[in-house]
């Protein structure tokens, strides 16, 4: 099925099943049912992410982004997605994604993508669960409780994607320890963020520190971290070392300039980006960057896979901050409202202070630098004018969301139509080099 | 001066100064003024530490062990040493160190070892603060507090004093990128201790967490983890930062380790040697054993000085666990008795409890495992029989102190002197490819 056609078949299906306009935003994700339970229903911004990536490991455009009207403050932001699932013979040449920031329509899914790399999937998932294993029974505990049993593995899922787009086909298993590695990082500083934070849910669960302690979190995120490091290693590529090092410092940079920002509402819009790019987006480049690097593509791809999970990280981030605000806790697995009681300063913060009226000013400086705060003020009342309930409005943060949701479909469709080509050319250099790469792997 | 020279008028100066045998653990260490202040003398088992490191990088014995009576329940147990400075000139051929476990005498020093190494040190101090550098106005702020004015830098001296002693003459600076590493690991997980431990006091200032909190002492601590990996990499050998990495994750696993150990006063003396080999001594073992490798002897030096690290640290951490409960706050610029309020499982409990009547046995299980403790429970009354007095009497844990101490001075010497000989050998073959090495930096 041609790309237009198969976005218009999408498009036609989800206006069929009533998708309209809402005042909120109004997406959630499919969770990949790990442990069957079905507790990692989440969204983490997966409505931009998972369209994005699977559309970045197929090569493809992501999508069309509408055209809206200008931003305003007024404006009932809402953000959704479609999403056009073939069947999956489809898949390696068919599919497209639509990704819409306005419109109530069907959620996402990273299953596509997902599929795609199952195999691989299924083998972090046991390097993860091997990788854990400690004579200190407390270890795997905890770290299985986090990572073990949750999470859609978003940031391997683009190590391997990426790896695999870029033609990796080598018989070892360096992708994986790579992806492992990735996911290792991120639930490191889960764990660091959640005692920071106090927060006592976490994909659906009471939170590690809620259950073991904030100790145990601190010292079991320390393994992790050092963990990740030995992985590094065994990869045995000082390159790659010295990619995911200087992301896991820029990481823990991001996380201090965001509590240095914290309860003060002057912060800049600059700054705020500074800090996602820093804590979320950087990990998402490094993630996606290493894929490359692993398949000895050193060049453009590199380049491009870098900013795209860049691109993917920001958009990431600013929806996760939004939902925070204007999201579910059902949905989303997590407590909604953190980032407002612990003082947080988010985008939607940022815009609803900077286009408010005195009287909202003085709720933020109340609430949020003096962190006097009642029941009611996060919105649960009836009161319209309350102010989270315009935070809410700000929440889709439109135009960053659009620009760099646009920047994951940028250059990377063309590289990886080179990458096709290469790998085209390569097999007919050396049969068999990277033919192991199934085409419905990526 | 020969060394039995030089042992006898270390003795003798030390009985000239009315040093005699006392009740308590009475050392304390002539701290390093780097920031002119006077607020870094602490002790952290320098007793031991600093004259077999010292002697380490001599390449002579750490001195006599006194022979004592056997280990027994009521012993009054006495760590103390004694230093035996001479001048300068001296050290290249005449250092020796009494290391005595019994009789209150002169406090040991870093001093000889930090004069001998006082380039290199310098180096390290600059790089230090070179790399705490961030655009984060707090990462550098915070972690100056701890590592950049304090700390008596033991490990990073370690690394130094093995790379020269090994022959190490590079003109590039490997060497103080890797003592800046190990001083990194060791600070992060300081930062990290004094938020799970709750402690008030580090270095003989207010601690980190005390003043900016749990979570910027959290997220600085991952910050200085990050970056000393940044600075593995940038040293350039993969087998160095196997080491390290190893090093780090197995430190994360005995703190964890040490956590589920808490309060459980059944607590084996085995599974308390296992805590402080990971926590502690890894790390000192490492520290020694990359001085080796960057100095590239990977033979019969690697292994004796990874041996020697990794005796001197649990020696250390011997002594620094009797500290907390025989110590005085004043000299070792940390609160004291912090172990018995947390419930800490240190040697000084296990042998009260384990050779305590059933009076005895109670008052652990109500202080330790129920954390039921009341005024006067440390010891600061007047009643003899209280058992933190009768844990002060354990707090020499004498018999693993000496097993240890020991053997920090078994292999190394022999190594070292083949290294000796081997330089010498070297450079007949090789002129200048190690005379960069001056007599008078170990």
């Amino acid at each position: 099925m041609p790309v237009d056609r198969a976005t218009g078949h999408a498009r036609g299906k989800a206006e069929a099943d009533g998708a309209d306009a809402g005042a909120e935003i109004e997406h959630a994700l499919a969770g990949r049912g790990i442990d069957g339970g079905g507790q990692q229903h989440g969204v983490d911004g997966d409505a931009v992410a998972a369209s994005a990536a699977a559309t970045a490991a197929r090569g493809r455009p992501a999508g069309r982004l509408r055209s809206g009207a200008g931003f305003h403050a007024r404006d009932h932001v809402t953000t959704s997605c479609r999403n056009n699932r073939t069947s999956p013979e489809d898949y390696p040449f068919n599919m497209a994604t639509v990704v819409s920031l306005e419109g109530k329509r069907k959620a996402p899914s990273l299953e596509p993508l997902l599929s795609l790399c199952a195999d691989d999937m299924a083998q972090v998932d046991r390097e993860i669960l091997a990788r854990m294993r400690s004579p200190v029974a407390l270890i795997p505990e905890l770290a299985n409780h986090l990572v073990g049993a949750g999470g859609k593995r978003m940031r391997p899922l683009l190590t391997v994607a990426a790896a695999r787009l870029c033609g990796y086909a080598a018989d070892d298993d360096r992708h994986i320890k790579l992806a492992t590695c990735v996911e290792f990082i991120h639930s490191a500083t889960l764990l660091h963020d959640d005692v920071v934070d106090v927060s006592a849910l976490r994909r659906g669960k009471p939170s590690a520190n809620s259950v073991w302690g904030d100790k145990a979190s601190v010292l079991v995120g320390d393994f992790l971290f050092t963990r990740s490091f030995e992985l590094m290693v065994d990869v045995g590529s000082l390159d790659i070392l010295a990619v995911l090092s200087r992301a896991s410092s820029t990481i823990a940079e991001g996380e201090v300039l965001q509590l240095v920002s914290q309860r003060d509402t002057s912060t800049p819009e600059a700054t705020y980006l500074e800090v996602i790019k820093a804590k979320t987006a950087k990990l998402f480049a490094a993630a996606a960057e290493v894929g490359a690097m692993v398949a000895g593509r050193n060049g453009p791809e590199r380049v491009a896979l870098q900013s795209f999970g860049m691109n993917l990280g920001i958009a990431f981030q600013l929806v996760d901050d939004a939902l925070d605000y204007a999201g579910r806790e059902a949905q989303l697995g997590k407590t909604v409202g953190d980032d407002f009681r612990e003082g947080k300063i988010t985008l939607p913060v940022i815009l609803a202070f900077l286009r408010g009226r005195t009287v909202e000013r003085e709720f933020w400086k109340r609430t949020i630098e003096k962190l006097d705060q009642r029941d009611g003020d996060l919105g649960a009342g009836a009161d319209a004018d309350r102010p989270p309930r315009r935070a809410r409005r700000h929440a889709g943060a439109r135009p960053p969301l659009r620009r760099h949701g646009a920047r994951c479909a940028g250059p990377l469709p063309r590289h990886a139509a080179q990458g096709r080509a290469a790998r085209g050319r390569r097999l007919r250099d050396r049969p068999g080099a990277l033919s192991a790469l199934p085409p419905k792997t990526c």
